[in-house]
């Protein structure tokens, strides 16, 4: 069967601290929460690239939520992308420890034939350059979507430019957003990442929520309200992994069927950081999907 | 006619500048701004001080707004509480370069007899203990709301706390709603500010918009998307009024007449930044309201 969707991103291994505690070497990585979390709604496709470290055990995983691995490469020699970091007592940003990109600093990503047809593409937070790259080697999908952050808007503006200007949807975070537009208020900040090109961007508030604009029209949903977060990390690729997911399975392009699937994103967002990596999705419920849905939904519903 | 609506707060001059300009002495204070917004919408009474340098053509301009002055204690002695500072590029928060209290320092407020029998009171951010006052002073409102500050969750935690316990609604900023729960995170902050005893809370979030929080439901308004700000100066307080206001014109204390009175605040909000003090009030077309009414609940319209 061939993939509906597929995401180009990194695949990590994440030793972090974060006030409810430690870990070393826990599963992540852009591509690997995203695929995880859409697993739930479509057939999904990782494009990604891990080292001869990588265990058999999260191979398993991945197949086990029916991710797609005709795009994963897997490296006899050296070892994956390794992030050490730790969170606040806000949870807020992740001060960084230890970055070592190993075999993904020359991640060249490689498209199956197949893929190529994919109708829907997300492009984790990569160098724009591989950005670009993968945005010439697919064949007009419905939607190519894009995240980026602040390492790519700080060193390599011009060219994310290009892949911004390229893509339907952009995914940003707020800070980010007031970089990239330099801007200092968001509703201008809003007005003039949508001139670079995108038709709708989508707006990353952490705690707050998240917001989609198009020129016409915008929505925002609220983040589903988590009294006890354990770990923050792999948020926003959770989200973006409903929200495209929900997009594949319903296949509404509308308005409305974008607003929808905003539900679904932080829906999937919420349960992410209920625990440490990806451990929420070792044993998750179906239902809990569908019931964190209803309850976002009578948050933004008006009779 | 006996007025359906009392607000107690301040009423002052405002010398500001703001990236728009600067204005000297502009017509100011949460009792003002509200009433004049509220004035859109109910028969409101403003319960304030003013000292003997207070402009008879201030006083006009309520009138004609229809705002009741029977309980606005105009001093033949003494100023008006002057307040003076100036906003960055961002519009945040403002930089306060002098503050006299003046004539408002004493303030004690007195409520005519009708006023007592109000359905809606707003309680505008002022001393607790003059809040407390007040709310000993009418008789069973339908809704008695509260707005308060940084200042006097420092100052009088304890005080304030006692009021907020009394209180259908506490109106408060993000930030002061993170102080004054003591919790780093939003989602836990909005559980215990609803654990001391206001049935709904309304958090500001500026240009992002406002939340509102009971123990069973809560919704989001985006902030309709002005992309030219001239002075944010009360903001806040138009967004109550806009809310309050709302409320008395409707009279659906639902769960939905609450949400479609955010949209109202939010309008509210947004008509009073585009311009100093409260310009935006001098001719204002009422299908303005509507409008922005409108846009912002296509913004919350999910099917």
């Amino acid at each position: 069967m061939s993939v509906k969707m597929i995401v180009v991103g990194s695949v990590a291994y994440d030793s972090l601290q974060t006030p409810k505690g430690k870990r070393e070497r826990a599963l992540g990585g852009s591509a690997v929460y995203f695929s995880t979390v859409a697993s739930y709604f479509t057939n999904v496709g990782l494009v990604g690239v891990a080292g001869k470290d990588f265990e058999a055990s999260h191979i398993d995983f991945l197949k086990n939520h029916g991710v797609d691995l005709a795009g994963f490469d897997l490296k006899k020699e050296g070892e994956t992308f390794h992030w050490a970091g730790s969170y606040g007592e806000d949870f807020g940003d992740a001060t960084t420890h230890d970055t070592r990109l190993n075999v993904f600093e020359s991640f060249d990503p490689k498209l199956p034939e197949d893929y190529r047809n994919a109708e829907l593409v997300f492009l984790g937070n990569i160098h724009p350059a591989l950005q670009l790259k993968v945005i010439e080697l697919v064949n007009k999908p419905k939607i190519i979507a894009l995240d980026t952050m602040n390492l790519w808007i700080n060193t390599t503006r011009d060219l994310l430019k290009q892949a911004v200007a390229k893509v339907d949807i952009l995914f940003i975070n707020f800070q980010e957003a007031l970089m990239l537009a330099e801007e200092k208020k968001f509703a201008p900040a809003v007005h003039k990442l949508l001139q670079m090109g995108p038709k709708r961007i989508i707006v990353k508030m952490g705690e707050l929520g998240a917001m989609t604009a198009t020129k016409e029209a915008r929505f925002f949903v609220p983040a589903y309200p988590c009294l006890d977060i354990t770990d923050p990390t792999g948020a926003g690729d959770s989200f973006g992994g409903g929200f495209m997911g929900s997009l594949a399975r319903h296949g509404d392009y509308s308005e409305n069927g974008f607003r929808r699937s905003m539900l679904y994103g932080a829906a999937m967002g919420s349960i992410t950081v209920e625990n440490f990596s990806l451990d929420s999705y070792l044993a998750l419920k179906p239902e809990l999907i569908e019931e964190r849905y209803q309850a976002l939904k009578k948050m933004v519903t008006l009779d």
